[in-house]
């Protein structure tokens, strides 16, 4: 049985190009970064070649304004910590209701630490309440942090927009975004943005898991999470993962050459996914609005049934999808995100999210199609909420 | 010209077995350890794997006790502020002089933070003094940390009895022992050191640089660094690398399957280059002691020359060694280990480390004593203390 990844938001297969270039560095050139001698100059060469290559990932000014780190977890805590010691003074922090947990529980754990936290919501189709933010900046404000996208609905905030209201009520305020899943699905363009620090994850955008980059602004001063040695010219501790920066690097460069078919190609199978499953399927609904979103990613509710039962069912025949984030799964509750959207009860417990790639196949997204309804049909037979589910069918003229 | 590389406790060859067993986790088995469907099992049992094997190689009671991280300085720093946050009512802490960066630097961050600490310093062979140690531990000691082989010297420090001294004066002081360069060189037994936490790096026994695993004894409560996502058991935020943590599994299993060898066949290779060196090139000292070492390093000074000459010439010729840490290189300063040792400021910048691993052979090890007499020769005869080196010629017996 052949295997369909619908499950690219919790991490990507590596591209082969990325695997041929990072082999030289396990057995061969497998030097120390930091070392002298002539041998290691192919580590030190790559990771230079990387960086130049995040720096045209990020559109980032400077080559000197990009980190290397492990992970998109990282990069936030970095970033968000790093930025908060150089200002410590001010102890009033914001970010959104529907961030990845490594912003939010860092967020809740800064609370304990003292700082003041605004939690911004959403509207039924996940954008951001603008007011609410606009209102809430003062001049105690340290530190605002919106993603770039979100990783369950695929919405997309408005970062420069954000920026704006932010700094025209405190210049002082920094902003941080993540944007790890906004990497390989829309342009970045830090400058435009006009973002303090942003972060990405690797292996979000077919590169491994266990490398990350983060820009910030050579305006930005930040103190490292990770103290020890000189590397990433002190903010980054640790010997250089050579082969996955080299990794990061082309994958970086991959993925920004390919936004136009993620936005033409992968849209288009991920918007015939949408309606075809809203057409053939009388209780699914989409969560969020439906514009204003990254293009591989939709996240449907089947109302009335359990989403880890589809979940199952899906698995049994290679398709691989889920019912959130992957860094929040093995929890009971309902996601955070869909709460923060007032999804409905009836469906927040049955919503699935597709999140596609550019090596999604046209074959892969007509499989889903003709095989999810009988799925669905079956766990409907058994769910205790018949009349309702009858009384659906009949508003939907099925 | 073939390469003979003489620097692995800067880092090492990743092992082909190593590159093979990490392989299918980058373009087949790449799911999200995290995710619930079955493709993701493969990677969630190749990381339940490597806990074990980490476990067998630290000697852990359980596999909850190992934290996989992305690099010792990470483990370090995971494990010093980790326990400290755990205990803050306690503000004294203390370590060596000889500590790497990422145990010295974060130490002088502590120092920032208000902390007081206290530097144990070493005598001429590079050990530890005891005594001073002994005095120093006190009612509101937090936190000892001490190395298990120091890097530049390899001299192994008494970890056990460091132990026993620490908590006779303070059963609650906490006790984290940096063990990324006693790892694969000498046999780790955590339960039979009695430490609170140890750390490794994968890259000093042939796994990939990038990945590390933190060793926390199941009664020590430790606050993560990273935030975010539930991985590691709430300790370590962060989609888990497959593949390297995979890879350094079995690294770590080769590793101490391979430590008869070390102690043996990699020491003898050891000893006939010091001793080749020494015989043969009168103003060369090893600088520590020449007992209580790793097997795989030795640390010779060749005095009144510059230690940057030799390693260019040395790198001419396709051998690699270093003059220190890699993590400390770049600096002008001459190394803070050998100041600790008080090596003579004669010596002290013309001092070379080599070390060596399960893949030296005897010929490198040959080709090494035959060419390296030379370049001393030529480098002494420019060198500005003529008279000195004539005086020494002559003491020595050449």
């Amino acid at each position: 049985m052949n295997l369909i990844y619908l499950d690219n938001n919790a991490t990507t297969k590596v591209d082969d190009k990325v695997i041929k270039v990072m082999m030289p560095y396990f057995g061969e050139k497998y030097g120390n970064a930091s070392s002298m001698y002539e041998f290691a100059r192919s580590a030190s060469d790559a990771i230079k070649a990387a960086r130049e290559q995040m720096k045209y990932f990020y559109n980032a000014e400077n080559e000197k304004e990009i980190i290397f780190t492990s992970c998109g977890s990282e990069s936030a805590n970095l970033a968000i910590r790093g930025m908060l010691n150089m200002n410590k003074n001010k102890r009033h922090i914001i970010t959104t209701k529907v961030e990845h947990p490594c912003v939010l529980n860092l967020y809740k754990q800064l609370e304990k630490e003292g700082y003041k936290a605004d939690y911004i919501g959403v509207n039924s189709n996940g954008e951001l309440n603008l007011e609410e933010l606009d209102e809430k900046v003062n001049s105690d404000t340290a530190l605002v942090s919106v993603m770039y996208a979100n990783n369950e609905t695929g919405v997309i905030f408005p970062i420069k927009k954000i920026v704006e209201i932010v700094k025209a009520k405190n210049p002082e305020t920094k902003v941080f975004s993540d944007g790890v899943q906004a990497a390989g699905k829309i342009n970045i363009d830090v400058q435009d943005l006009g973002v303090d620090a942003m972060g990405v994850s690797g292996h979000k955008f077919h590169a491994p898991k266990g490398v990350g980059a983060l820009y910030v602004n050579s305006k930005t001063l930040i103190t490292p999470l990770i103290i020890g040695g000189h590397q990433e010219r002190g903010k980054r501790a640790g010997t250089e993962n050579v082969p996955y920066i080299a990794g990061m690097g082309l994958a970086a460069e991959m993925a920004k050459d390919a936004l136009k078919y993620e936005s033409t190609e992968v849209k288009r199978l991920r918007d015939k996914l949408e309606s075809g499953i809203i057409k053939r399927i009388y209780n699914a609904r989409v969560n969020a609005g439906i514009n204003n979103r990254v293009p591989n990613t939709t996240n449907i509710g089947f109302e009335y049934i359990e989403g880890e039962l589809i979940l199952l069912h899906l698995s049994d025949i290679g398709i691989c999808a889920s019912s959130g984030s992957a860094c929040t799964s093995g929890s009971l509750e309902p996601s955070h995100v869909l709460r923060a959207l007032n999804v409905p009860f009836t469906s927040i417990h049955g919503s699935i999210r597709f999140s596609l790639s550019r090596f999604t196949k046209e074959k892969e997204i007509d499989y889903v199609i003709e095989k999810l309804p009988p799925i669905i049909e079956k766990l409907c037979a058994i769910s205790p909420y018949q009349d309702e589910l009858n009384a659906l069918k009949k508003l939907k003229g099925f």
